[in-house]
């Protein structure tokens, strides 16, 4: 599949033209021939000779950007002036601030807000700890916390370099949950000191997103801090992404018409995701999978099996399979892949049952072209945005979040997560459910809000929130 | 001297009266005569037979609203109902919140604030982690960090209880610096483990801000972190009280006619703000420093000096007094308390020298009361806010850490926190400066533009800003 423009990789470039010519026609004639997309044409200044024109445009990379600038310079008469990248404006100065929620006039304010009133405020903390959630901003604070060690499928990029991700993150806890989040990107990989670093920052905060941080140590620094904090743990590369694709698996069988506790699953990848996938499906009733990593599937008599694949190979592959994962597919009713590109093919999903349901969710570049998934398979999603079915994850970590503070929840179970699962697939509607439509759009008025409900109850919250609670902005 | 009545003890009270009576010009009465002051009153609904009105009026402390509300219920024909505390309306939820700069309306949008977009930015940054300055949200963040264990005058009331201060404390630094702060309140008082978490968190942000640590440990705290990151690090209680008694005295000297280097100064108190103060002092050229501690002057032959102390006592006491304070204070040209209420009297004053002056700043009660200490001093000054000459922090951090920022700073030095005291002192004009007026308020138009100027050039920053480059807001 060759890519589409993109506005992520959007240009604008001031330029100018003879006045009065055939020159701006041509400047999106070119554009367009070189494969690019005009989305706006901006005149910035005007005199009787010449024209300052803005163009912005989208490209399918910086290669691309670069194409098409060539063929604008290329039109008789243009001079291209400065090119701006747009993503690149948008991260200026970065994507979040804080602000004070109240305003600071005079020392009355002063006197208030700061001390000596701020005093007594504090005394009825320390006299009643659970005051803080009324008292200060930690019932609705989130950390959004990284190493920077598995950022996106950029790898082991480094604190500086991931806080892009996360600011973006916090703007979509905000702006999809209500949540203010902050960033906490960590100058140490070593995972004693990270169980040590959130411990210690996590009084101000209602709950910790783990986020980006490379498997097997993902494992074990969530239970450590599972096990030591009294507010939820929530790893989004594993639970968010298993959320959606259980979400986005309950829409699909309702389209292919099969059971859950019936289907054979199999999954390509044993790492963050895969794991916390492959958990979720046996907690939510899938009685029979299969995991295949790098040396194939995993059973229980493969040599080297230790940590972290000792529980899948005890949990999965009921038959003992001992093949490849192109072999394992004979037969299954749904593949799942967290894994790397181009890993099985169209003969390989001819093999599957009929009916069959193809998540290939690998990024950028999925398991299996979707369009030849499209062959064999009747529901395919990927998790890219160009294509129908994208399992994302902000569809869930917003209202999970959400969710979990407005129960004041102090931990996250499985029974939350299949809670969030079923929420957000009831998103969409009977009317509205087919084969391209099995997970709704981000931007639906009705996804987090009722994801959000959904997780609140199932951790004990109210089935109504009090008048006074923060909502889903 | 006894409290005035305080906003920070500031009561909302909804109460009803019959209509058309006398009951309103009394109930405003009843509160003067019992020694609180109304600031607003409020009628909230009206009809033929009863009023609703709610009285807002401040008092001295908690007990004294309890008896303006009796005092009010004793008004004939007064029905109270609900009391609210303004003070503790205002911290409902936390004073401050995180904002994304940029709005998310579509796939677009989100496509380049996040994935796919984001991951360009990731990479420029990446490979030159300089970009962090300019690409993300580092450039204008500070972490305000403490350990809870030395809260205002409260003590070690935890990290929860410290959520409020902190909290103030980035509100703060946002109205008058234009810095986005964050609070962290550490789960522990184990120095070792500070210095891991702040090194840990320290990649997302431009400064940190120590705050309300006990001594002696905030010493090597902040001596360590000083050394192992490369970003400044400032702890207020220590620098910015430093940088407010410097600026008040180069002031107070101005009034008095007397010069920096040949000035006789006694300071009571050597924890985290005495100890600042000392060296700043002698930074600036204080040649006679004597300082005394709850056991009285320190000096190299008292008995059991060590750690701290010790290089308090080879830097000061040039005759090697030993002696109590007060007997120290004979002859002195300056006292300098942040210590303990009540430790002098306008006696000791007496016997300092012509034209003294006074700082007196433990806090809420001074170590002599003002009105007394004016008996004999030229020049007297506070902690307090209900009396002239206050020393307030508030006037230093805000344009410190602007400075610093903007400089892009990687640490802070002496020379910095001199020139934020010299930029502090000169915001009084030679036309407005006199015995009751040598600090700024800290709402004062130039107070943070000007601190912020000066440690900026001071720290090697610009002599001007670019003009993308955040200003004080």
């Amino acid at each position: 599949m060759s890519a589409a423009p993109s506005v992520s990789y959007s240009i604008t470039v001031r330029l100018e033209v003879p006045a009065g010519g055939a020159a701006v026609g041509q400047l999106t004639t070119a554009v367009e021939h070189a494969g690019g997309a005009v989305s706006a044409l901006d005149v910035t200044a005007s005199g009787h000779e010449r024209l300052q024109i803005d163009v912005t445009c989208a490209a399918r990379d910086t290669d691309h950007a670069d194409e098409l600038v060539e063929a604008m310079r290329a039109v008789p008469g243009v001079v291209i002036g400065k090119v701006s990248d747009r993503t690149f404006l948008m991260h200026l100065g970065g994507k979040i601030e804080m602000k004070p929620k109240l305003p600071i006039r005079n020392r009355d304010d002063l006197s208030m807000i700061y001390t000596p009133g701020v005093a007594r405020v504090c005394l009825a903390i320390a006299k009643n700890p659970e005051d803080a959630r009324r008292l200060t901003i930690k019932r609705n604070t989130v950390a959004v916390v990284t190493d920077g060690s598995a950022v996106l499928g950029l790898g082991n990029i480094g604190p500086e370099a991931a806080m892009p991700v996360m600011e973006g993150k916090a703007a979509l806890f905000k702006r999809f949950g209500g949540i203010d989040a902050w960033p906490l990107c960590l100058d140490t990989q070593d995972s004693d000191e990270i169980v040590t670093v959130v411990k210690a920052i996590a009084p101000g905060f209602a709950g910790i997103n783990l986020e980006d941080i490379s498997a097997p140590r993902c494992f074990e620094i969530e239970a450590r801090l599972r096990e030591q904090l009294d507010i939820p743990v929530f790893h989004d590369d594993q639970h968010g992404t298993a959320i959606v694709v259980l979400a986005a698996l309950y829409n699909a069988l309702r389209v292919v018409e099969k059971d859950i506790a019936a289907i054979r699953v199999v999954l390509s990848g044993a790492g963050a995701a895969g794991t916390a996938i492959l958990m979720l499906l046996l907690a939510a009733g899938v009685g029979h999978v299969v995991v295949a990593d790098i040396d194939g599937v995993v059973s229980r008599t493969r040599p080297g099996i230790t940590g972290q694949l000792q529980w899948v190979a005890e949990h999965t592959n009921p038959e003992n399979l001992q093949c490849s994962l192109k072999e394992s597919l004979a037969g299954a009713d749904v593949f799942i892949g967290v894994s790397a590109p181009r890993v099985i093919d169209a003969e390989d999903v001819a093999t599957m049952a009929d009916r069959a349901i193809v998540f290939a969710l690998a990024n950028p570049e999925p398991e299996i072209d979707p369009a030849e998934a499209q062959r064999y398979a009747e529901v395919v999603a990927t998790g890219r945005s160009d294509f129908p079915n994208q399992i994302n994850n902000v569809l869930a970590f917003p209202g999970v979040f959400r969710g979990l503070l407005d129960a004041r929840s102090t931990n996250i179970t499985d029974v939350m997560l299949i809670a969030a699962a079923r929420a957000l697939a009831s998103v969409v509607s009977p009317a509205e459910l087919n084969a391209t439509y099995i997970t709704p759009s981000v931007f639906h008025a009705d996804v987090h809000r009722r994801v959000a409900e959904a997780v609140r109850i199932a951790a004990g919250g109210p089935a109504e929130l009090p008048v006074d609670t923060e909502v889903v902005a």
